[in-house]
């Protein structure tokens, strides 16, 4: 069988992911027995396009790297938008990698409930849809025999829903907490050793990993959106991000730091949910943390998340100065599930 | 389907693994229709016992407890030794924790080569066949149509083995680096707060994670042994123990400790295994490590291991100050493993 994939959205990371996808193409047929065509890429500035007969992704990329309008690529067909672009791409599998306000998840989890609905299997890098339609759209994906996988939500990826799926059974997770938001731990980081608030975000944006307008990141909603797709997952909370009020960092000035460094500490905006009598508690906001503790080595673009478990006491995951390949691989991990699964279901 | 469980080894590990099966019995019916009854407990000094009906195993706790042989419980025939054992025990799976030499594996590599014979699944606590008979068992394993897991040879139930096979599809692992011995961490780390070599053995004894004799530990061997496993089965390294010249800690003083101090470093025993162009180096060795550094923070009985790939970058799963029971569930992870894909094969 050949897998007949899409992408909605053909930024950043889902053109590493396609890089990754020829750069292994051998090593996929070969030890996975995994075979693909590009049926459709939908892009907001460079046109949506579907070919039955498969998409030259080399081509695809050429078009990006250039600037140019996929409607070009010999062989295609231009669709309007990527709400049509759903209904007639003809894919097994779609990759959802759309820029999204995170607070309602939209319109990514539009796209998602369509190619649900259709029985395509949708593999997502967007956190909002988890965040806020988590139960909604896994009852969809049952409900037409297809898959959602979003590893790549939170952490690059690094497995967080996947080492719970597959490598915790029988283990109940009581809480957790995170350093999850890159943009706020370069800045602290940053000031820890002197640097200006200013100065880290300059440098966090130069890193490509800050928005000019980089509110979301500061005032810890990014962190909340992302501590609420873990909760919903991880602990079944089936909480909103609107129910989380998020403390941000623009509290903090040099001062704090040098106060809390003469005590042994520094600042880290921690993300944490803690199962309680009355649901799932969430919070994120900075907090004083021992500077031999070991989130307090948690640097720069890293992430790390302590899960509080039952069975298996403390164990945490840390991703160590990611780059963009790491985000890709989620996408490759969550295609290599769903296919392995296809693959045994035969 | 009931399984047919069978113990060869029933020490600390096990009972607590046995305790874990009683009181999660409704849980496992429950949620994984996973049935069991025991039909064999082999002891070194506590006798051997089978029992085709079944061996209560809240009494045979009980039994363990008071120190008194097993032979007694009703319904059971004794079994002259382990070995034998395996042979009429008539189990579905057996659970391997004997004591063994772990620099040649023995004798719990037998017994295990004796069950996957059988067609017995076995789950094993030992890292010893790991590290030194792993491709001829698990070639056994395939021939016999038999499993052989072992997640809680290293970092107890933490997934590590798991983790690579089921969360990292695709992905190779260059290098890795662990601290992945609770003995010489414990007394490195008292010895970075000012305590004695001596004192933080005493207190590595008194938390019952030490030999009265710890040589093996203090010399490095445990983690030694311990990366070997890992290198053969993440690496696919084909190593042995005696190819790897661990150091120990003993060498380390006080004084030691003071200048690194004033270096801002302390000294952690680090595992590693570095992939090269003559195939896997493995190296034990006391490091000084930045005391910024998060392998610093890597306190007392807490372990962690960093892995280096090819598409994941690097990533980091830490233990955090596990108990007994997180050694206890590696047992019932791996039995879940194992209850799932026979449930898939079905």
């Amino acid at each position: 069988m050949q897998w007949k994939l899409a992408f909605t959205g053909f930024g950043k990371v889902a053109q590493e992911f396609a890089r990754m996808l020829l750069s292994r193409q051998a090593l996929l047929a070969q030890t996975y027995h995994l075979d693909w065509r590009i049926t459709g890429i939908a892009t907001g500035s460079h046109g949506c396009v579907v070919s039955a007969s498969g998409i030259n992704l080399q081509e695809a990329l050429h078009c990006m790297k250039k600037a140019q309008s996929l409607v070009q690529l010999s062989g295609t067909t231009a669709v309007a938008d990527t709400e049509s672009f759903v209904d007639v791409c003809d894919a097994d599998m779609m990759f959802e990698t759309t820029p999204l306000s995170p607070m309602d998840g939209e319109p990514a989890a539009t796209y998602i409930r369509k190619a649900l609905q259709r029985g395509i299997d949708v593999i997502s890098a967007n956190k909002g849809p988890v965040a806020c339609a988590y139960q909604e759209l896994q009852e969809l994906a049952k409900q037409h025999n297809a898959q959602w996988r979003f590893e790549g939500t939170v952490m690059d990826g690094t497995p967080i829903f996947n080492l719970q799926e597959f490598c915790l059974p029988a283990v109940a997770i009581k809480s957790f907490t995170g350093v999850l938001n890159s943009t706020t731990n370069v800045i602290l980081t940053g000031m820890e050793e002197g640097r200006t608030f200013a100065e880290g975000l300059a440098e966090a944006q130069r890193l490509g990993i800050a928005e000019a307008n980089a509110d979301y990141d500061l005032e810890g909603w990014d962190a909340a959106v992302k501590a609420v797709a873990l909760a919903n997952v991880l602990m079944n909370a089936n909480r909103h991000p609107r129910e989380v009020q998020p403390q941000g960092i623009g509290g903090l000035s040099l001062a704090d730091f040098a106060k809390a460094r003469q005590q042994g500490k520094t600042y880290r905006l921690l993300a944490s949910a803690t199962l309680g009598d009355t649901g799932v508690h969430i919070e994120v906001a900075p907090q004083a943390v021992a500077l031999d503790s070991w989130f307090a080595n948690i640097k720069g673009t890293s992430s790390a998340l302590v899960i509080a478990t039952d069975l298996m006491g403390e164990i945490a995951v840390l991703e160590i100065h990611p780059r963009l390949t790491q985000t890709a691989y989620a996408l490759l991990s969550d295609l290599l599930r769903i296919h392995e699964q296809s693959q045994r279901s035969k």
